[in-house]
Parts: C-alpha cells; sequence; structure tokens
C-alpha cells in the first residue's frame, strides 16, 4: 500500500505497535534537543536515570532562552548545561550562538530520522524531512536515556501545494494561509505533510518556517520531503552525507487534503492575539506600528535578515518606528555580515540584538502601553510579549520591513521589483562544542540554585495515607504549583519550589504534607486543569503526595500525575468526596497488585468503611505508576 | 599668569564667582545629556519649568540603560523620551544607538565647552578638552533651562605625559596607572588635566577612556589638550568646524603634579572589587576566567573592538570562557563590520550584543556563581554586576582578549605583535532624532507609570507642622526611599514612588504624613546618609513633609531636601530631640523671613515652650527654601 512520508518515517521507527492513527505507538528517537528555558530539569531527570551517556544518534542541549542574566541564575544554569553535556555526551551550543530551531536544522538535523525536543517548535526540522516532535522535559530526557517516545499514532493531513511564490510573498504567508484555514485546532492529531510541483520552488529555510509553525496548528509534527533542494543545502553546510531522498509514494493517501496554489498566496498578517485570525495585509494599512521585530525559531535565517537588510537599502526607518532584528544563529549573522547586508540595517536605524529568543518567548523586547507591535515569530497570545493588553500582529519578513518603512502595517508589494538575495556567504562560524570522547570524569556544576533530582521510591504493596488537602473543583496546575518571578527561578530545585504547593490556597501545606507523608489530596471536578507544567505533579510527589482523589482530572495533570508515579484515583460516588476530610486516613491493601492486575478499580479503607474508586489507566500506565514513575521505570528497564 | 585648561574653561563660563579653589562658583552648560536612568525624572523636572525649549547650544536625550523590557515601562520610558525630546528641542538618541557617552564624543563634544549629564560619566567627552562633568538629574534639568551649573571651584591636578604606549599597552593602563597611584578618592575636589609631550600619542578614544574613568578617582572632571589630532577626529565625524584648540599656557601651576612615562607602562588589571586594587596583569596570571566582556563607556569604540577582534583572528575561545562583546555605538559596530572585523568576533566564539551600557550597570551579564568575570568597565564594586559575592576585575581590551583566549589572566604581551588596526572605514550610520524645528504642538507621551511632576508649593510665612515620625541615629536614605525592584521602576513617577517612604520602618508614614501635611520629620546624628539618590528627598516633601530636625545631616541628604525645599535644622540641644514626639506640632512665626535674613538659628513654638534651631545655608540656599525648592527657583527667574 501507498505510504505518505509520515508513515515511512514512523514505520522505520516503530518500537511498539503498528501505524494506525489513534492508536498508542512507541518510536525510536534519534535525535534529542533542549533548550535552557526546559532543559534543566530534563538534564537533572536524565541525571537520575543513572546512565554513563546518553544513548540517541546526537543530542543537544541549546542555550537560547533565559539570556537576559540578570542575577546569577541563568549563569549558573548555562555553566550546569554545559557540564552536563560534558559529562553525558550531547554537544552544547553556548548563549550567543542562536536559536535551537535554526541551530539544529543548520548542523544537526538529517532526512528520514526521528527528533524529539523539549519545545514546542522541535517541528521546524520537519523543513529537512525528519519527524521532529515537541516534547515535556521528562520525555525528552527518556529519549536521551533510549528510552521510545509513546504517542497516540497520528492522522497524516496532505497539503499539496502548487505554483510559485510571487515577489514579497513569503514562507511565512503559506503557514498563515493554513492557520487561516484551518485554526489553531486545525492540526490537532495530524502530522502535516507537505508534497507535490510546489515544494521545489521553496527552500530549506522556507520549509522550515512552515514546518515550525505547523505547532500553531496544533500538529504533532509538519514534514516536507526530502529532495535535491534537500541534498544542496547540506552540501552547503557541509553534511552532504547526511542527505536521503524522502517523498510520499505515489497514490498514498491522506486523512485530509489541503491544496495552495503558491502564485495565489498575498502578504498575511495574524492580528492580535491569535495566529489564526489572519488577514492580507493590505487591508490594515490603518494600523501604525510602533515596533517591528524580525527573528525567532520561524523567521531569523540568512534569507530572511537579508531580505530586510536589502529592502532598507539607503532608506530609513519611518521616524517613531523601533525596528529590532534578532539574529537566529551566529551562522546568519555572518553571512549577513559577509554580504554586507549588516551596514543596511545599521544604516537605516535597526537595533540589532544578540542571537536567540529574546522578545519571543517574553524574555525582553516588551512593547510600550499601547502600542502596535508586528513580529515575525510564531505566537501572538495575549501578554506574551511581556506587555499586558499587548496587541502584537504576526507577519513574515517581508510585511516586516514594509511596515518599518511605512509606519503602518503595508503590503511590501508597495516597495518595487523585490531584491535578489545574493547565495550565502560560504561562513560557517562554528561555536558547537562536542562531548569529549570521554565525559565520567567530568564534575557536574551545580550553583546553589540547581538541586539533584529527588529520589522517587516504588509503589508500596499495602499503603496507609492521609489527606492533607480538600480542594474544591476546577483547581488549576496554577493553584497546585504557582508561576510567577518567586517560584519560576526554581524550576531546577525541586526542594525549593515544594515549599510552594499550594502556597496560595493553604501556607502549611508543604510542612503538613511532608510531616504525613504518604498523604493524599482530596479534590473535585476537573482537577488539575490549565497549564501543562510538570512541576504540578513532581512537587507534591516530592513532599510525600502518593495518591489524588477526584470527581475528575484534566488529562494533561492526569498523565504527568502518572509520570511521577502519584496515583489518580476517580471518586465517581459524590458522597464519598463529602465524607473524605483533611485528616481522613486511606488504607490500601495489596494496592500494587491491583494496579498491575489491569483493575479498574481499587478500594480504600476509611475508618470503618469502604471506597470504591476507579483507576482508568492504560497497561504501560499501571507499570509507570508501580515502578513509582517513569524515570525509576526506565531505570529498571535499562 | 599662565591658566590651565581647565582655568580657561572656567573663566569663559562663569556665571558667578572667581576661579578660587574652594570658592562655590556658577558656570553657564554648553550641552547637557541626559541617559534613560536619571533621564525621565530629569524632563519631568525640565517639564514642570514651564518652558518651551531648552535653552543650550546642545541638549541630548539617550537612552543606552534600561534596554531589557521585560514590561511595559523601559519602552513606555523610551517613548515618553523620545516625545520630551520633540516636544522640548532635545535630540534623541534611541535605544540601540549606543553608550551616551561614546555617541555624545563622536557627535557632539567640542572642545573649550562645558557639558552637564546626569550620569557619572560624563567626564568622557573630557578627552576632546571639554568640561564635561556628572551631576543630578535636578542639576542638569536646570542647566537645560540655562540655569548655571553650581560647584565648588575645583583645584587642577596636572598629569604630565611622556613617552609613547608600548605595543599591547593601552589607554586603560593609563588610568589604572592614576588610580593605583592615587586611589578611589585621589582626585576629590580636582578637575585632572592631561598635557605633555605624551599626548599626541594617544587618539581621541583613548583620552576619552582616561577622562572617562578619573570618575573612578573622584574627579569632578578630567580634560585632555584639544590639538591636531582632536582636530582630525573631528574631521573624520565631519565636524571640523567644532574645533578650536586649548592647551594650559606654559608655566601655568598645578595644585598637585603626577608624571606618567607611558613608555614604562605594562598592562594593568583591578582586582575585585575596587578600581584601585591594581596590580599588573603577569602577577594574575593564576586567575582562571570563566567570563570576559568588552564594552562600557570607557571601551567600546572602533579601536578597542578592532584590537579584540584582530587578537582573535583565526583563533578560538578558551574552552569555558564566554567573551561578550557590547558595541558602544552604532557606529563602531557598522565600523568593525566593513573592516571585517566581525568575522574574526564571530568565527572565535565571541557573543555579540545590541550596543549599549547592558553588564555596566548590571542589566544582564551576570556571572555565574563563584565565577571570575574580567571586564573592560570603569567599575567592579561589589554586587554591582548582578551577582552577589561576585568576583569582577577590570582591565583594557587589550588584556581582556588575551584572557579569554589564554582562559586565564593573561599578559597580552605573550600574543606577539600587536596586530595593526586599520583607519576607522568612514562609515557613520547616524541614528541621531534631531528636534524639529518646531515642538509646540508635540504631545508628550506618558505611560501609566509616568505621573508629571508634581506642584511644590513656596515656603509660607507662618508655619504650623506636626512631627509625622520620630527616627534614630543614622538613618540612610535606603530607610526614607527604599530601592528594589519593586519600587525603583516607579522613579518616574513621584506620587506611586512616595507610597514607600519610611515603608519599612512605618507602613503607615505616607498616609499620616499626607493626613499631617504639614508635616514635620524627626532624627539623630547623621540623618539621610547612604546613597545620593534625590526622591529620598523629594518623596517625603510631596507627602507634606516640610521640615526636617535632626541632631546632625549627611551632606547629600541635605543638599537635596533644600533642592526640594525642605527645611533642614538642626537640633544642636539633644534635649530638643528627647522632648520631641510624634504629633508634636511645631509652630514657626515668620519662617520665610528669617531664612531669607540669613539668620543661623530659627525658632519653633511647641506647646509653651520655644525650640532654637540651627540653620547652615548658602544664601543661595536660602532663596531655594523660600522659593519651595530649587525648579521654583528657576522658574521666578525666567
Amino acid at each position: 500500500m501507498p505510504r505518505t512520508q509520515a508513515q515511512k518515517i514512523i514505520d522505520a521507527h516503530l518500537a511498539e505497535g503498528v501505524f494506525q492513527p489513534g492508536a498508542e505507538i512507541a518510536l525510536k528517537i534519534d535525535q534529542t534537543l533542549t533548550q535552557d528555558a526546559t532543559g534543566t530539569l530534563a538534564a537533572l531527570e536524565f541525571e537520575a536515570l543513572g546512565l554513563s551517556k546518553t544513548r540517541t544518534e546526537v543530542s543537544v542541549s541549546y542555550v537560547d532562552h533565559n539570556l537576559l542574566q540578570t542575577d546569577f541564575k541563568n549563569a549558573d544554569d548555562h555553566r550546569f548545561l554545559r557540564s552536563i553535556a560534558a559529562r553525558y555526551g550531547l554537544w552544547f551550543s553556548p548563549p550567543g550562538n542562536g536559536i535551537c530551531h535554526q541551530l539544529h536544522l543548520l548542523n544537526f538535523a538529517r532526512p528520514g530520522a526521528t527528533l524529539l525536543g523539549s519545545d514546542s517548535h522541535t517541528p521546524h526540522c520537519g523543513g529537512m524531512g525528519m519527524l521532529a516532535m515537541g516534547a515535556g522535559g521528562l520525555d525528552v530526557a527518556a529519549a536521551m536515556a533510549g528510552y521510545p517516545f509513546y504517542l497516540s499514532c497520528p492522522k497524516v493531513l496532505g497539503v499539496r501545494l502548487s505554483g510559485e511564490l510571487s515577489p514579497w510573498v513569503g514562507a511565512k504567508d503559506v503557514i498563515l494561509e493554513m492557520l487561516r484555514r484551518l485554526s489553531v485546532k486545525g492540526g490537532l492529531g495530524f502530522v502535516v505533510e507537505y508534497f507535490g510541483p510546489g515544494v521545489e520552488k521553496l527552500g530549506l529555510a522556507q520549509r522550515a518556517a512552515i514546518t515550525n509553525m505547523g505547532a500553531e496548528l496544533g500538529a504533532t509534527g509538519s514534514i516536507f520531503p526530502a529532495d535535491e533542494r534537500t541534498r544542496a543545502f547540506l552540501k552547503q553546510q557541509g553534511r552532504e552525507r547526511d542527505y536521503a531522498p524522502l517523498s510520499a509514494d505515489p497514490g498514498a493517501a491522506y486523512d485530509h487534503l489541503e491544496e495552495i496554489d503558491l502564485s495565489r498566496l498575498e502578504p498575511l498578517v495574524a492580528q492580535p492575539s491569535s495566529p489564526d485570525a489572519v488577514v492580507p495585509a493590505a487591508q490594515l494599512g490603518g494600523v501604525k506600528v510602533d515596533q517591528v521585530i524580525v527573528g525567532s525559531c520561524a523567521s531569523s535565517g540568512y534569507e530572511d535578515l537579508m531580505t530586510v537588510a536589502l529592502a532598507l537599502q539607503g532608506k530609513k526607518l519611518a521616524p517613531g518606528v523601533s525596528l529590532s532584528i534578532n539574529p537566529g544563529s551566529r551562522q546568519a549573522l555572518a553571512q549577513v555580515a559577509a554580504a554586507e547586508g549588516l551596514a543596511s540595517l545599521l544604516e537605516a536605524g535597526a537595533r540589532l540584538h544578540q542571537a536567540g529568543c529574546l522578545g519571543c518567548i517574553g524574555m525582553s523586547q516588551a512593547p510600550a502601553t499601547g502600542s502596535n507591535s508586528l513580529r515575525t515569530f510564531p505566537r501572538n497570545f495575549p501578554g506574551r510579549s511581556g506587555t499586558k493588553d499587548d496587541k502584537v500582529y504576526l507577519c513574515g519578513p517581508e510585511v516586516a520591513v514594509a511596515s518599518a518603512l511605512a509606519g503602518h502595517i503595508a503590503d511590501p508589494r508597495r516597495l518595487g521589483p523585490l531584491p535578489q538575495v545574493p547565495p550565502a556567504p560560504p561562513v560557517r562560524p562554528e561555536a558547537l562544542v562536542p562531548p569529549p570522547a570521554e565525559g565520567s570524569a567530568v564534575e557536574v556544576l551545580r550553583g546553589p540554585n540547581i538541586a539533584p533530582f529527588p529520589q522517587l521510591d516504588a509503589l508500596p504493596e499495602e499503603l496507609s495515607c492521609t489527606v492533607a488537602l480538600k480542594v474544591e473543583d476546577n483547581i488549576t496546575t496554577d493553584h497546585i504549583m504557582p508561576a510567577g518571578s518567586q517560584v519560576l527561578p526554581l524550576r531546577s530545585n525541586v526542594p525549593a519550589i515544594s515549599r510552594f504547593v499550594f502556597a496560595a490556597l493553604d501556607p502549611q501545606f508543604a510542612d503538613r504534607a511532608q510531616a504525613l507523608a504518604p498523604a493524599a489530596v482530596v479534590g473535585g471536578e476537573n482537577y488539575g486543569q490549565g497549564s501543562s507544567r510538570e512541576h504540578a505533579a513532581l512537587a507534591p510527589r516530592y513532599l510525600g503526595v502518593r495518591v489524588k482523589l477526584a470527581k475528575s482530572f484534566a488529562r494533561i495533570h492526569k498523565a504527568n500525575l502518572i509520570n511521577f508515579g502519584v496515583v489518580p484515583l476517580v471518586l465517581d460516588d459524590p458522597a464519598d468526596y463529602d465524607r473524605l476530610q483533611q485528616g481522613s486516613v486511606l488504607v490500601f491493601h495489596g494496592l500494587k497488585s491491583a494496579i498491575l492486575s489491569g483493575a479498574s478499580q481499587v478500594t480504600a479503607q476509611v475508618e470503618d468503611r469502604y471506597l470504591v474508586l476507579r483507576l482508568e489507566a492504560s497497561q504501560r500506565d499501571r507499570q509507570l505508576l508501580a515502578a513509582g514513575g517513569l524515570l525509576n521505570h526506565i531505570k529498571a528497564s535499562l
């Protein structure tokens, strides 16, 4: 049967299951990437597995998010990650090199491989013809240990490209058109696969910009064929040996099909505050722009920056407009300088920043109150810029530069003939640090804010635990594990961050749970809704919470509970919720056996009464619970 | 009588007094500069004067300090300053252009003129042969209004330079040698004046680096002659018309004389944590370096950056060393790119940042815990880097690059022949915004955190005020007006920041003072010691405090009290301190007349008793007090 590109890669990497959309499968992971914001915890988790070396083809630790260094913590994190990389055989990319996805595409991505990254824009490297997916830090730590990645087998959404982009229309307009058509939910459960005669008209950076923002469609991944342009790109990077062709078989069937005639696209803009609020740039001429930023993992390569530089040549920014340039990589910056693009940028009045994520993750570049900001970023969720009530518009570099010159959102086709971007100069200022041949003697350097990952023990057969807290319906992960400037910097320090569990609801919770341990928490409906943060499962577990009982659980929080060995039990009888109080003691007999047996119910004794509690979990989930969490499970399986 | 350079400039600018060291003089100010950290309050103060335009030859508002923009406040400040500049006839330098002192030297400084800047490194432009001095924001606002600058007439410290610097020895080594000899107090009360046959061997950037760090000697200013090199520099900048020669008359006498044979200097380093803890770099070979930064107003011009770039050519940084490059100006960055220095920097692994102050004022680039940081900055006070217990070493670009290559502090002479820095490419990517011809219609743009400067009324003849708080000895300005991340961002919002006055000692103070207004505060010995912050006088005044009574006052705080119209009265009789309590009512009859009369004592009635209080103030101080502060005084004199 003819296969899609996605199926070919999945088939070649199946560790468990078969290619059947919706079924659970496990995939062998060839490459991993982490960035510093999620990477420190992933590093601690990997370290806790006790391996001497990563077990992937290549794993890279990038520093690109937390570059501000307003106190010791960022620099300590960078140093810690550098030492972890040397110790365990990862490549390390120090701060200033650029953005993980841009660098990975240039230096490591290869067609046909799988890549798992602890960053939602990991699908960027799908432009290279690889299956590149974002995941939580724990999943990436597991993949670094050679453990397969479990996911629901995706459907495949085919996008047939024909024609060729008109002058001043770019890759960003392709993905904005996809978002306009399908919305930010349109890719859920799919890998988006591009094919057709239009593909060969797109360069690798363009393809990657499109797959990058597949994340905004909610897709599991996005993928382009690997063809002669892919080979040429790899050759230019000195990596032609990494080339392998990839394309769908003729007649391959898609679960959903879109067709895009590239020649009919026009310059598009996503309005505040969703990437799918897309309209033609020409319709927004009345929108004054105060700030324009070219950068982010989606649009910060040589071609992006040179397009801007050439359009600015001999011109000046509109009065009052701030144009920031965030290079995506050291290489792109050096190439632009070699091609004399930097002079045009500086002479026009642009503000040149260090290579990195910067404003795209709200680390600097916040716009002024009530101002309009136009950015070549992938996201414009409300407040993400760092300014409440912000008004952030998204576009490609072409619309960005036209608008910076006009002072309002502008269709770049008004700029006249499209300047020809010269071929990228052969400049490759590598500053990637390879791992030493032997790392076992490398000392891992921790600062005072980096604590080893805690030991989590296996589930006992007999468990007697005390309810440390009873909460209402709709408790969010923000209630459980607050964010904010006081708490976030402690993300690499589980003992310290655990002091803040439930702090707003009950400042004594941490002390009480630790005194009672093992402890339980009782919740109402939709327990654990909101942000996917893993600490909301891990930190209570560290304090001694082994069981959570609730009328219902939010999906992601429940998965996180299982990953950290906290048993999520459903209170089907509302009367049981009423019966349980802070201080109630639950006694489970033969708990571990019951969980491993596959039983959908477990029983707890509370005083002289028995509660019947529902456990909804796959066989793999049950193994994780019995082991005391995913890390213990992997450790045992190694 | 033969005159020094300093005396010539002072004589030509005397508005009051005569050149006699120690006497109060008033100088006409030709040019002013402000930066954003101090400039927003200065702008509010200037605005409060009600003028339609600045009354200087040139005033420039630079944005270089607060570039992080982690929320709306920085960007609001930038926009506010831009609108103020257009409204009142200032030049504006937007963020990304670079550091005020570097830019001012390139674009505005001229020999023989006076420059007052709200930044302590304003003496940088002394390298151009001008009298350039740092001052508080209120003084600069007054100068912008054409009001003269009052100061104690300085003594002149002559430094005779002979010989020529050896290869790999730079301007920084000259000023570090001065600091080694004289200490951070050595320049107090002096203008430091360089002369002699060694002067012509130093370029303008070198001279400015030396005068810049005269601030670290505690000097009022530092000054170089204006000679043919000065003319050549101005010509290259398209400003030859600004040239005027300046030199001391033969036989001019100095209050103190130093002699430096440049050819005998060697590469020097200031050790943690004072700029005068100076030793030869060669003695510190055992000090491992983790971070090296080239930048700051002192060392970030074309020659500085190119020296580093050429030394790095074809080499790689030592493993684990982070080398950051902070360009001082858009021009320097563009020149380095045009001279192909950027490629060397990037290929060696350096991290290129936006032009600005950055780590030098602790806004980013904080080093890791327990690490050593080597910086070409002017200051290394403890914790200024953003990391507590930091270990910051200071040096010139030559030692910096040698150390970044070696991995430890290194004498750069080990690098072999000094590469010849090519003449600066004729690149001038101006991005300075001139004021419009007519600004009266320009709207001043405030964000929610920028409040107009409060109206402060004149001192009444009869004053009855209630003691709102009584405090002990040694109260600091930190007690009166705390700093910290919650308070500092409110510096452009006097009503908001006033809520924090005495907050740590008495959270009800602000409410009580406002309810009682006019109010008084009673203090012990050394009241108002510590930081010079103006808000410690202004914010209580805003709340209604008109009189402060203390056993003794710290000098700078007392001057600030007078500037904002708060009467500082000394309690010579300790029994009076004991008698006064919170709630005591002081009645002053004929207060204003008494103050203006020059009387050294004023009398207050407290219940049925009379207190005799001492007022130590010059005739000008008394006029300020009567007017209700300097701004009112200037307003009345305009």
